[in-house]
C-alpha cells in the first residue's frame, strides 16, 4: 500500500481505504452505467483494478473483510425487504417449478462439469451451488427500464426468482455445512430442517407479527424508532443464523423478508436502509474484486474452466427455466429462461463464502466470479431482444 | 466475552457485539428518553455496563474502534449538515463574543485546575480543551421541544454553537499536534494555519461550490448519486484532514458544511445520511463507555476531580458566555450561559482523541467522561427553569 505508507494512524489508513474503495467503484458505476452495462460489474471491476493485481492501492485486510460483510449482510436484507412472503403464495404452481428446476438442472451440471475435470466431491458441489440462485436485480432492472414489468414472464421471473432465493440459500446453508465438518448425513438434515423452520417462521409467523406490531413502534420515545428495530432484527437474525449453522446472510435475509409487508410504502425506512447500503455494498462488491488474482487465468485450462462453466450457467438456467414455464409457448418460456440466467452478486456471494471457508482456491475463486460477471452482462442485451416486440407495443 | 466463546467465524463474533451494543444502546436511550433524559447518556451508560467494567459482554478490540471512529466521523458530518455557514454570518458580533469567552476561560481554568493538582502542561491542556466545545445538540432539543427556539436567546447560542465548534475544533487540532511531537510552535502555527484555511475554503469557497454543483448531480447515471458524491467528500476530507495533521473528524465536519446549504430541503440526503448515523454513532456512545474504567472512581481524589472539574466547566461556560452577552440583561445572558453548557458528544471526542494518543490515562479519561455526562444531565432542567416564562407566554 505505498500510498498509505506515511499515514498517521491505524483508523486513517483504513478511512483512506475506504474512501479509495468507494470513490473507485462510483467512479467505474458510473462508467459501467453510461456504457448500458450492470453497475455491479463496476464495482467489481474497480476492485480488481485498486486491489494487488493492478495498482496495488489497497490489501484485503481482517478489517476491509468485516466492513465487506458488514455490506453484504445488509445486501440482502435490502433484497429481503423487497421480497414479500404473499407473492411468493401468489404466483403459483409454474413460477415454483421455474425455480425448482432452474435450480436442479444447474447444481447436478455443474457438480458433473467439476467432477469430470478431477475437482473433489466437496468443490464440484461449492461450484454447483454457486449456479444455482439467480440475481434477479439485473433482470428486474432491465424489465423495468423497458416498462415490461407487468407482462406475465416478467411476473413469473420474479416470483421465481424469490423462491429461488430461498431454496438457493438452503441449498447454500446445507452445502456450506456439509462443507465446515466431517459429512454427516443427521446434522445436514438438522441443519436443512433448521434452515427451513426459520424461513417458515420468518415468512408466516414473523412478517404478520411485525407487521402488527408495526403501528406500537410510534410509541417508543427515541428517534428513528421503526429503523432501528429493524436494524437489531437484522443483525439479530444474522446472528442467529450463523450460530444455528447457516450463513449470516441467510438470517439477514429473512429479516428482510419478515419486515417486507411491515414496511411497505414506509419511504422514510427505505431511505435509511438506502444509506446504509449505499454506503456499506460497496466495500463488499470492490472487496470482491480485490481477492481477484489475475494470473489464475494464465493458466489456460482455468480460463477454458470458467468459459466451460459460463456456457454450461447460461445453457443450464434456460432449459431449467424455461422447461418449467414450457406450457407459456416458446417465447415466454425463453424470456423466463434468459430472465434468470444473471447470477451475479448471490454467486459471488458463494465463491466468497467458499474462499473463506477455504473450500475453493483462487483459481476455482476465480472461475465463479467470471461465471457471475459473464452471466449478468450477457443477460440484459438478450433480455431486450426478447421483449422488444412487447415494449414497442406499450 | 464468555458469550461469544463458541463464535463459529471471527466475522459472527464482531455481528454479535454490534448486535449487542446496538440493542444495548437503545433499550438504555429509551429508557433515559422515558425518565426525560438525554439519550445519549443511556447509550454511553449502555456501554459501561456491556463492557468490562460490568458485565464484560463485549471487549473493546481494533475493530469495533474503528467502526467507532467511522461512527463519529458520521456523527460529526451529521453536525456539519445542519451548520450553514450563512447563520455564521448573520448572528454577528453578540455570538461571536459569547463563542470566544465561552472557549477562552473554561480553557484557561480548566488548564489551570489540573496544573495545581500536578498534573503535566500537555494533560492539562488536554482536559482544558475538553470544557471548550459545547454540545449544542441537547440545548436544540430542549428548546425545540418547549417551542422557543426563536427567540433571540435561542438564536445566539445556535449561532455562537457553531463558531463554538468551529474554534473548538481549531483548539483541538492545535492541541493534538501539539501533543503528538515534540513542542514545535513553527509546526503548531503551520496546523492552526492550514486547520483555518481548510475551514475558510471549505466555508467560501466549498460551500457556494457545492450549491451551484449540486443541480449537475442529477446528470450522473448511478443510482443516489448527490448521497454518494456527500459520502465520498465525507471521508475525502476526513482523510485530507487527518494527513495534514488535524483530527478527521474535523474533515467531516467541514465536509458537512460545505454542504449544509447544498442540500438544504434534500429530504432524501437527509433521511440517508440519517440512517448511517442511527446505524454507526451508537457503536462509538457504547464504544466509549466500554472503555470507562470504573475502578478509577473507587480513587477519593479522582471522584473529587471529577467534580472539581464538573463545577468549574458549568460555572465557566456560564460566565463566560453569559459575559458575552450581557448587554442583553441579566435574564437572558443566563439563557446564554446556561444554553451552553453541555458538553455532550464533542467533551468525549476530546477524551477519545487524548486516550488514543496516549495524553491522557484511563483516570482522566473517567474524569472528562464524568464532566461530559454530568454537564449534559444539568443543562436541560436549569433551561426549562429559565425559559419557562417564555413558554407560557407563547
Amino acid at each position: 500500500m505505498p500510498i498509505v505508507a506515511a499515514a498517521p494512524s491505524h483508523s486513517t489508513e483504513v478511512l483512506l481505504s475506504l474512501f479509495i474503495m468507494l470513490t473507485a467503484a462510483k467512479l467505474f458505476a458510473e462508467i459501467f452505467e453510461r456504457l448500458r452495462q450492470p453497475a455491479v460489474v463496476g464495482e467489481i471491476l474497480a476492485g480488481v483494478i485498486i486491489g494487488p493485481s493492478v495498482l496495488g492501492w489497497v490489501t484485503p485486510s481482517e478489517i476491509l473483510h468485516i466492513l465487506s460483510e458488514i455490506g453484504v449482510v445488509f445486501l440482502l436484507f435490502n433484497v429481503g425487504l423487497e421480497t414479500k412472503p404473499s407473492t411468493i403464495l401468489r404466483v403459483g404452481k409454474t413460477a415454483f417449478s421455474v425455480a425448482v428446476l432452474g435450480i436442479a438442472i444447474p447444481l447436478a451440471a455443474g457438480w458433473a462439469l467439476l467432477r469430470s475435470r478431477g475437482s473433489t466431491h466437496i468443490e464440484a458441489l461449492f461450484v454447483g451451488t454457486s449456479l444455482v440462485a439467480t440475481s434477479v436485480g439485473i433482470t428486474a432492472r432491465v424489465l423495468s427500464a423497458m416498462r415490461v414489468l407487468e407482462a406475465p414472464a416478467s411476473r413469473i421471473i420474479l416470483g421465481a426468482a424469490v423462491i429461488d432465493d430461498i431454496l438457493g440459500l438452503l441449498v447454500l446453508a446445507v452445502v456450506a455445512s456439509f462443507a465446515a465438518g466431517s459429512v454427516n448425513y443427521m446434522e445436514i438434515a438438522t441443519t436443512a430442517g433448521l434452515a427451513l423452520s426459520f424461513t417458515a417462521v420468518a415468512a408466516f409467523v414473523g412478517a404478520p407479527l411485525l407487521k402488527r406490531a408495526a403501528s406500537h413502534f410510534d410509541r417508543l420515545r427515541i428517534g428513528h424508532a421503526f429503523f432501528v428495530c429493524a436494524l437489531i432484527l437484522c443483525l439479530g437474525l444474522s446472528v442467529a443464523a450463523a450460530y444455528i449453522g447457516i450463513a449470516a446472510i441467510i438470517g439477514a435475509f429473512l429479516a428482510g423478508m419478515a419486515l417486507a409487508e411491515a414496511t411497505e410504502g414506509n419511504h422514510t425506512l427505505h431511505k435509511q436502509t438506502s444509506g446504509v447500503t449505499e454506503f456499506l455494498v460497496p466495500f463488499f462488491l470492490t472487496y470482491i474484486g480485490m481477492q481477484l488474482k489475475l494470473d489464475v487465468f494464465r493458466d489456460q485450462s482455468t480460463l477454458f474452466l470458467a468459459l466451460l462453466l459460463t456456457v454450461v450457467a447460461v445453457f443450464t438456467k434456460m432449459v431449467g427455466c424455461g422447461a418449467g414455464a414450457w406450457h407459456l409457448g416458446l417465447r415466454q418460456a425463453s424470456q423466463v429462461g434468459v430472465g434468470m440466467v444473471p447470477r451475479g452478486e448471490v454467486g459471488i456471494v458463494v465463491a466468497q463464502l467458499g474462499l473463506s471457508l477455504g473450500i475453493i482456491n483462487d483459481s476455482l475463486f476465480g472461475v465463479i466470479l467470471f461465471m457471475a460477471v459473464a452471466t449478468t452482462l450477457i443477460a440484459p442485451p438478450l433480455l431486450k431482444l426478447l421483449f422488444a416486440p412487447q415494449s414497442e407495443l406499450h
